[in-house]
């Protein structure tokens, strides 16, 4: 979507399918999200409309369709059988709404996808006005704090999650992270099932881990960084917060979708620490192609809220995402978003699901950095060296990538990395 | 679902659509989203398989279908070619996770609805243990609160909404209420797009309005419930809510999508006012029949965290929901959450979207009750009549379908509903 923001309008891109004129139904959306009602009422003058009302920008016809995507749809009295797909942007005036995430969301959202004239609709994009960055925080780490805290610098961090994702009491947690901040990696998570569930409480689980990565840093030097799960109500994820920072602690992981922005954005007001984003739930909202939002779109909002990293799932994934759809969010994520001279909010995309030193050269074809987390869990545990190769392999994967060698050839001189090809394929 | 709550467990029952078998299709949801990755690792002993994965309560297959609903799902090696579709229950130990409603949706939503093995993927409902309710507190107000504050019973509560939804002033907001309320509406609510926007910041159109509400129960007292839009920031909703209660206010209207559970329980938490839940949004999770959540699981998690009211849609609505979905929706917010001796949790459904005196009796046949918020725009301000016509032609609507008499009989002896049948269809 164009970069250049305007100062006083939102702007957002939806794909529409549907069986009235284009046109029609891209005013449809734009009056029901603005001045609007389902019958002229007195107060709607055109004075009233040309101030508030929300703008069609641009219509971008594509491929028309047969069977709708979604269903209770109508059609036209006169319809003319074709069932039609569009690009449509539609534009707002800042002030009827002011620089809030939450009211953006009833705005570029709300009902719109409900409506009747439509069998789909889906956000695909949004451009914000900078306002909102005078009055959201926006990531108080980024790329650049991230590498700060954790000391790596010019390759991605390698990251991996604990597992298994429940049943582990503190201690086995612990010992579990110590083989795996022994073994080489820069990053640790838990995993998103796990926060503070009675047979593994919060403060005595991350008490445990954090006195293990403490004493690993005072005899090696390492920041290995931790993200513990602070996910709960509000006065929790506080209080969770406090008590990282008191044991050492420096990352926090939120399930973003858990949450909702307004505890993020007063999460971030209160932190010290990196804030990890954890997309779980997406799928509700992005795999279908026809409805919901694009990560896209959605990454924006938290990122403006406080996140430093976004999950952004991986080449190849064990889920359904396409490659070419983790690859436009992970690029999103590294993209500023407002023009110089405002900050531009980049934040780390964290690839993971099912990855392993085999994915390093096409990831970073695609995004050109190595600005990222890239999280492996049994590319990790389960290298047949151990896990200490395991990490070497996903690092010497990396180098490679970054120098324009085959992994094939490095492989011949990095055995580490010969047997991860063998074990998980090249 | 069943009724019959384990003090234990919780369960969810789920929509699926796979090439899989169901039972290898319904084992990779229990794993992933238990004790299971992609590879089994060292910690995963059979032990901590008993003691906390889910479990697969029972599967019952419905129809086969031939077009997968989502992209990007796999087929099994040795596909017999079917497409298989189920309803699939699974429950987890209440100790994974503790009764804790952001880390609920982590386990019960999460990463499923991206996993390979499914073409489609729906949560349609939960069961809960009473733990929840010892944890959250529920609704403050609920049915019995609503027609307490508002001295309304034996009949819906009558309500309307200001239009068009931005671009008028706090005195021109202020004027129309005076207007509707004249009218005699029980229930006005902002629009979900006017919360505190530059044009008509909250603290001076709620002042307005209910400078307007409060000489007007001096002069009559009667006390017409105004659902103030305070959606925003926690600190900003916090800071309305004790405006609202300072000025004389009852009610709080909260978009639930745009805020998020944590921001909702501690609104509840602070909150004297009834919360009113509006849920635009809403279709980017529920219009799909193959993904994201249907309302009847959802309206749990917000009854819990301390809604009053709920927003459902309507009879023959100008939206693409079906009148069935609507009733299911409509009727679990008036189901008690729990068995005795614990509180029911019940709730107003709020009824509106096209709505007239024509979707009473089709309204009261299908739900059996009169505690609801029946909610209309056009069909008040459209009356041809005038206003008030249009409040008495919904009252006598709701009094015929209550006594069991055809409108067009009640008609016969009411003009104002008379009048409603000709011009908005019978």
């Amino acid at each position: 979507m164009s970069t250049s923001n305007s100062n006083d309008r939102l702007f957002a891109r939806y794909f529409i399918e549907t069986a009235f004129p284009l046109e029609q139904a891209a005013a449809t959306m734009a009056g029901e999200q603005s001045t609007g009602t389902f019958l002229r009422v007195p107060g709607e003058t055109e004075e009233l409309r040309e101030k508030f009302a929300a703008r069609v920008e641009s219509i971008v016809e594509g491929l028309p369709t047969v069977e709708p995507s979604l269903p209770g749809s109508g059609t036209p009295a006169n319809w003319d059988g074709v069932r039609r797909t569009a690009q449509v942007t539609l534009s707002w005036p800042l002030h009827n709404i002011g620089p809030s995430l939450p009211n953006l969301l009833a705005t570029v959202a709300g009902n719109l996808s409900e409506l009747r004239a439509f069998s789909g609709l889906k956000l695909l994009d949004l451009t914000l006005p900078p306002a909102f960055l005078t009055r959201y925080q926006g990531p108080q780490f980024g790329v650049a704090g991230t590498r700060e805290v954790t000391g790596v610098y010019g390759r991605p961090l390698i990251g991996t999650i604990i597992k298994p994702s429940v049943g582990m009491v503190p201690t086995q947690t612990a010992e579990q992270v110590r083989v795996l901040a022994e073994a080489g990696v820069d990053f640790i998570k838990d995993d998103e099932l796990q926060s503070d569930g009675p047979r593994c409480p919060f403060v005595e689980r991350t008490s445990a881990v954090l006195a293990v990565l403490r004493e690993i840093f005072d005899r090696t030097g390492r920041k290995v960084m931790y993200a513990a799960n602070v996910t709960g109500e509000l006065d929790e994820m506080l209080s969770r917060h406090d008590h990282l920072v008191s044991h050492g602690g420096t990352c926090a992981m939120i399930s973003i979708h858990s949450v909702g922005l307004p505890a993020m954005t007063a999460f971030r007001k209160h932190s010290q620490l990196v804030i990890h984003g954890h997309r779980n739930g997406w799928g509700m909202m992005g795999r279908s192609p026809a409805l919901g939002m694009s990560f896209v779109a959605a990454q924006k909002l938290w990122r403006l809220a406080g996140v430093d990293h976004l999950h952004v799932n991986g080449l190849q994934n064990k889920f359904c995402e396409s490659d070419e759809s983790v690859i436009a969010s992970a690029r999103e994520c590294l993209t500023p978003m407002f023009a110089p001279p405002n900050p531009g909010c980049e934040i780390m995309p964290v690839f993971s699901s099912g990855q392993s030193a085999r994915q390093a050269p096409g990831t970073y074809a695609a995004i050109g950095t190595t600005d990222l987390i890239f999280a492996a869990g049994g590319g990790i545990l389960g290298h047949p060296m151990g896990a200490a190769a395991g990490v070497r392999s996903l690092q010497q994967a990396w180098d490679a990538a970054a120098a324009g060698m085959a992994l094939g050839e490095y492989a011949a001189s990095h055995p580490e990395l010969a047997a991860a090809l063998a074990t998980f394929g090249a």
